[in-house]
């Protein structure tokens, strides 16, 4: 495997665990393997004091409890696939019968002037988290402007809040957390401002100066890491990242991919995708390092879905936005309505909750829960009906569950469904 | 319409929104019509103060606003359908083109003996909960028995716990919450006892005495309520339930029954059951309406899902039991896992998973998740995957939203899913 976080450590877990006999060879170039990249923003913000407790298993741990051969500090420089050969960068050459490439994403930050600066972060590693802590313990900087309002510019946006900073938000894109959405950037943006974070949806910064203030997080630019595979001319796909078969192999045989540096195959637009994430690479991981050891499992696909916490406020997403649903062809339709989180005489806080459909055949194509409470749960469900293929009728009639204290009679799913159903009759 | 709560009410809404030339009358035996029955046992808690919050909409409002003709104080005592006439207690009789049976469930408690005293309550009408709390105030009861360990009775449980009361609990049938599940009934039994609430699952009460305490409440003995719609031949199912087709008719054309007095369609058992829950009745009851105006809609269907909090802890079940999925002709496996709620190092509650499969086709059969938090998203997931007739290698590759504050990467139903499928391979 090279690379050792998310989906090498899930590849090489699992081809251990299903041939024990295997020989498990890890590459990492970073100092260290098997951490959870999504808590950082949390260290950052002081929620999470330690940063060693993010680190999940240690090398040691997979060479003894697993033995699993984990080499941290190996950066492989090529791969000579005709040789069945990655050689290091000090020119080692290791041998291999199976490959999993699991190198991630990147940062492509070169194109903003003044990036280099002492003050300027981005967030991918333990050593970002640490240099950013100590700049704050060191410097004490008033004001950030945070570069890119996707789910790391979003969760840093709350962490230097809390830590006391004047944050603004700069994001060219016109959209937050990637989806072409202008009510959800709406939603967002509004409940930002509330919280003292300033956003700006059609900022682009070409240079970093003064008006950045004292401190600058760059968390837009993320590209498939694939440098690396074009040495050995594994194909890529059309969006960049490394085309892969449903069984996650690339283009040569016996080398696989999974997570971020691969395409995900999208199960509602029926085409690969790139949305790197920490559950898909896990998932993919497990079916690289199956393969690897001989299974022929299959990735099932994702369906886009994620959730962020943005200033207290849940945001969960899964599928396509009406817009994007038009860019790809279907006739969209959507219905967008805020309800009570539980039966009225109990109180509680409201969700809102878009679903998307086509028109014609009436297939759900994606939707938004917002929330403060029961936002995961509710877009699950809206994940799992994508999955399924399921239409609004279909939908409207889910048995769900339904207690005073958990939820109203009717969930507010089922109302969504129900005004999308109104749209179509 | 004969019945005014949830069915009925959904019934008279949904045929005057399709058609409003219709008219639509609601015959109540009772005073209030609309009022959210689930509510009661909070009522008695002391979380909803006042029982008008519990009234969703008056019988004035439904003839000013909706221009539904609802009639309180009006028994239906027979049915004569060869006159299309209903006949109230008072010999008044009303035309009908449709009629929609919605009469609900009755309590049967003739068989425990002492069940008429003073100090003995059921739990079904606001009437019930105004009665209880007057003895409570009044009285000052200082121990009660609750006889029945189902949704309410385990409700009432911590209500009265929380009033100060020592609470015991008695079940004949060695289960909780009608579900056949020892694993389930052992945690929920621990769980009670932690609250101070005895619980004793083989104690069938036959007679009401000195060893109750002084207060009883008897939540046992639910069954569908069709005294009347046998004066009119109309048929029933195994269940003892009215037995209607896929778009809720009776075996009489132009008679639909929804809610608790009629049958519902199990897709899991591809079988008429009985599991009279309110977000059922709401749904059968607007699909009754629909086709009483001469839409052709049909019901999809239930899965068995619902969700009770008792003392705090959240317990969510869907489709069957292993139990229950053996006695219903499968060969189910089973795994149960408890997996913390959110990421590690974001601290946070557990949950516990089953997932219950059958062995040869791998499809889901049921589920249930307790916890304190993310029951009712978890448990829909699962309803939702059995609407589908997910397999449990398609469930575990389901892409379901992750980020440190919500869940941890691998969700506890995609462990659970993991540690099922390894039972099968």
């Amino acid at each position: 495997m090279i690379g050792g976080v998310a989906a090498g450590m899930s590849a090489a877990a699992q081809a251990k665990r299903l041939d024990p006999s295997c020989e498990v060879v890890v590459l990492e170039k970073s100092p260290v393997v098997s951490y959870a990249a999504c808590g950082l923003p949390y260290f950052v913000e002081g929620r999470v004091r330690e940063l060693s407790s993010l680190i999940v298993h240690t090398p040691e741990y997979f060479r003894k409890e697993r033995n699993i051969d984990v080499r941290t500090n190996s950066e492989v420089v090529e791969i000579a696939h005709s040789r069945r050969e990655v050689v290091l960068s000090d020119r080692t050459a290791i041998h291999y019968d199976k490959l999993v490439l699991a190198m991630g994403a990147k940062l492509h930050a070169q194109a903003i002037e003044g990036s280099d600066a002492d003050h300027v972060f981005r967030l991918q590693t333990l050593r970002d988290a640490q240099r950013i802590e100590k700049f704050l313990e060191e410097r004490k900087p008033r004001s950030a402007t945070i570069i890119g309002a996707g789910y790391i510019g979003l969760e840093m946006a709350e962490a230097l809040r809390v830590r006391g900073l004047r944050v603004s938000v700069a994001q060219s894109s016109g959209e937050v957390l990637g989806r072409d959405d202008a009510k959800l950037t709406g939603i967002v943006a509004k409940h930002l401002e509330k919280f003292g974070v300033e956003i700006n949806c059609s900022r682009r910064i070409a240079r970093i100066d003064q008006s950045c203030g004292n401190m600058v997080i760059i968390s837009a630019g993320f590209r498939p890491n694939v440098e690396l595979a074009l040495t050995a001319e594994i194909a890529l796909g059309r969006t960049g990242a490394i085309a892969v078969s449903d069984g996650v192999e690339t283009n040569l045989s016996g080398v696989y991919a999974a997570g971020d540096c691969a395409e995900h195959f999208h199960r509602v637009t029926g085409a690969p995708s790139w949305i790197p994430l920490g559950t898909t690479a896990n998932k993919m991981g497990r079916i690289a390092g199956a393969n690897a050891v001989g299974r022929r499992n299959r990735f099932a696909g994702i369906v886009g879905t994620s959730i962020v916490r943005v200033c207290g406020l849940g945001i969960g997403l899964t599928g396509l936005s009406e817009r994007q649903a038009r860019k790809a062809g279907f006739s969209p339709i959507a219905a967008q309505i805020t309800h009570s989180e539980r039966a009225g005489y109990f109180g509680g806080d409201s969700t809102t909750v878009e679903l998307v459909a086509d028109s014609q055949s009436g297939k759900l194509l994606g939707g938004s829960v917002i929330g403060e409470q029961g936002v995961k749960g509710r877009i699950d469900v809206i994940a799992t009906a994508l999955t399924n293929g399921m239409t609004v009728d279909e939908f409207e009639q889910l048995d769900l569950a339904y207690a005073p204290p958990f939820a109203p009679t009717w969930d507010a799913l089922l109302i969504a469904a129900q005004q999308l159903g109104k749209l179509r009759n």
